[in-house]
């Protein structure tokens, strides 16, 4: 099974996110007022939020980050490797999860931001290694050829084994602010989330389940949680980890990002029947021919809407108490049910 | 190039060292005279250690914790796949180095086991992925199938990330009695050690002197010092990190550790075209058979023995101040000029 990235597309256009511009950002605001909360209900705050502008501008300063934070030197093969990967564009959903989830528990970005750039590290690696020929065997990954085309199936496990390793001493090194304890149980959190606990176990339970026609829902949502759930609620859970935020905080963050991780994957399971490969970037019924087990082949298509609505909806009444610090984190869950491709 | 391993053979029989007991022990010892310290001028508590007994009960040891560290649980594959190689036998010289560091600087072998088991998983790790077929391509490790050839190519990539991320949570969830402030250096030290800055980039390295003829000493020094000599490093040094030894402890360590990892190595490349095949329990002369840059290639079988006793000599001057706290470290850095096999 190929690979799901859980990102939102929030940009018509995949132009070099590091170069972000206010006129850019602009621009993206005046195509996406679809992403803008404009329900009567919500409070100044949220109704004049504009999570287009909002994931524009942070994606850029993750960039920046990411940019940095890793040189090339001799060997200096590994190293452009590793670069090649990590700066291959994509929205940087888990390291603006991270900060937000930092920034609501009344933290900063600049304290947030060694740990949001290694959990792009880990997710990268899990990219490299999810393309290499043993496993999905794929050739381009977002319209670039993978890892091991470019530089060998060799370099391209290396490169993985590389970021993995790397992305803990990043944080350590780099993280300024934030006391010991506190990033003992956000390496604990990243290591468990990568780990067979994590996205390796999703994967080995994806790779199992590949051609079998009667994968149940407990199979499927072990797939989701751990393949790309373990890493999505590590991302908000760590930002709130460094500011050393309550069990009930991290309970609530927690279950925010467990929904909104599985509520993604079954609208794109959905989208995948009923969106037009137009809307859709891709192939449409991708699922249907490949007879892979999705949420609306074992829940049905209205069924499958309803439940991303309701987890959605648990998602952000997690979220409830936090009050306007939630803001960014709500305008992510609301806008998961809304999107159409 | 295949993956050399850095191990002491200090038993002629490769049973179950899990299980090994006194009587064994006694065994061994009577069939490793060569092993002891018998020079005339070492104290009495050196002339009596047994380097052997005490290899022997240490890896005891560490297999007893090793067996205990990954439990199987769903999906077990993966976790089946890590035990199979992890409890694949060894010498577990990395976790013993690990031990003896912590002790030297004060500590417990309690509090570094979590430490020790880590090292021999990232060990373990890098080797999974280095026989993989994109990298050496070997069916055998120590008389056993290799990882992928019993699980699979994709589960033998997995089982090394698991591995790789499982380190880093083992330790920080096991570890009893270290200040936080230690154990992320600990953290940080074995995330260099093995990402493109140690093993990793010392891999890659090795990768791209396959084959060519010029290397010189400095590429074969960076492969060496890299490839096996980081994790050889950073195994003694965290030992002592655990307990907060002060740098210069910390630096006698790393250079000790430095210099026995380099003599192995060309110790290992003279009697690779001395030793007869059955001393070394392998096909003699490979590496000449394989136009392979080795120490005797560059400098020469004299000259090669002679910097390799030139550095264990540096070795044993780096822990001279720690008297006898330092005998099984000394003694294991003689071992390595000794060795015959």
């Amino acid at each position: 099974m190929n690979t799901k990235v859980f990102e939102l597309s929030f940009q018509d256009s995949t132009h070099n996110q590091s170069q972000v511009s206010s006129h850019e950002i602009k621009v993206a605001d005046t195509k996406n007022k679809s992403l803008q909360v404009l329900e009567a209900d919500k409070t100044p705050e949220q109704a004049t939020f504009n999570l287009s502008s909002y994931l524009s501008e942070r994606q850029a300063l993750v960039e920046g980050a990411l940019e940095c934070s890793i040189a090339v030197v001799y060997p200096e093969k590994i190293y452009e490797a590793m670069r090649y990967s990590l700066l291959a564009g994509g929205k940087r959903l888990r390291p603006i999860l991270c900060l937000a989830g930092c920034e609501l528990s009344g933290g900063t970005v600049e304290m947030a931001m060694p740990t949001a750039c290694a959990l792009e590290m880990l997710h990268t690696m899990s990219l490299i290694h999810d393309d290499l020929p043993a496993m999905d065997n794929d050739d381009y990954r977002r319209g670039k050829l993978t890892n091991h085309k470019v530089y060998g199936e060799d370099i391209a496990i290396l490169a993985g084994d590389g970021l993995l390793a790397y992305a803990f001493e990043f944080i350590l090194v780099q993280t300024k602010g934030v006391r010991s304890e506190q990033l003992l149980q956000v390496v604990a959190k990243l290591s468990h989330a990568v780990a067979a606990t994590g996205l390796v176990g999703g994967q080995v339970v994806d790779l199992e389940s590949e051609g079998l026609k009667n994968i149940n829902l407990e199979t499927l949502n072990f797939i989701h949680t751990h393949k790309t759930g373990a890493l999505l609620e590590a991302s908000v859970v760590t930002g709130a980890l460094l500011m050393g935020a309550n069990e009930e905080v991290l309970q609530r963050l927690s279950r925010y990002a467990h929904n909104i991780g599985l509520a993604f994957q079954i609208i794109d399971d959905v989208l995948d029947i009923t969106a037009t490969a137009e809307q859709l970037g891709k192939t449409a019924g991708k699922d249907l021919q490949a007879q892979k087990a999705t949420y609306p082949s074992l829940l049905g298509i209205e069924e499958s809407r309803y439940q991303a609505k309701k987890l959605v909806e648990e998602a952000k009444a997690e979220l409830a108490p936090f009050g306007e610090k939630a803001i960014p984190l709500m305008a992510i869950a609301d806008y998961i049910t809304a999107r159409t491709h």
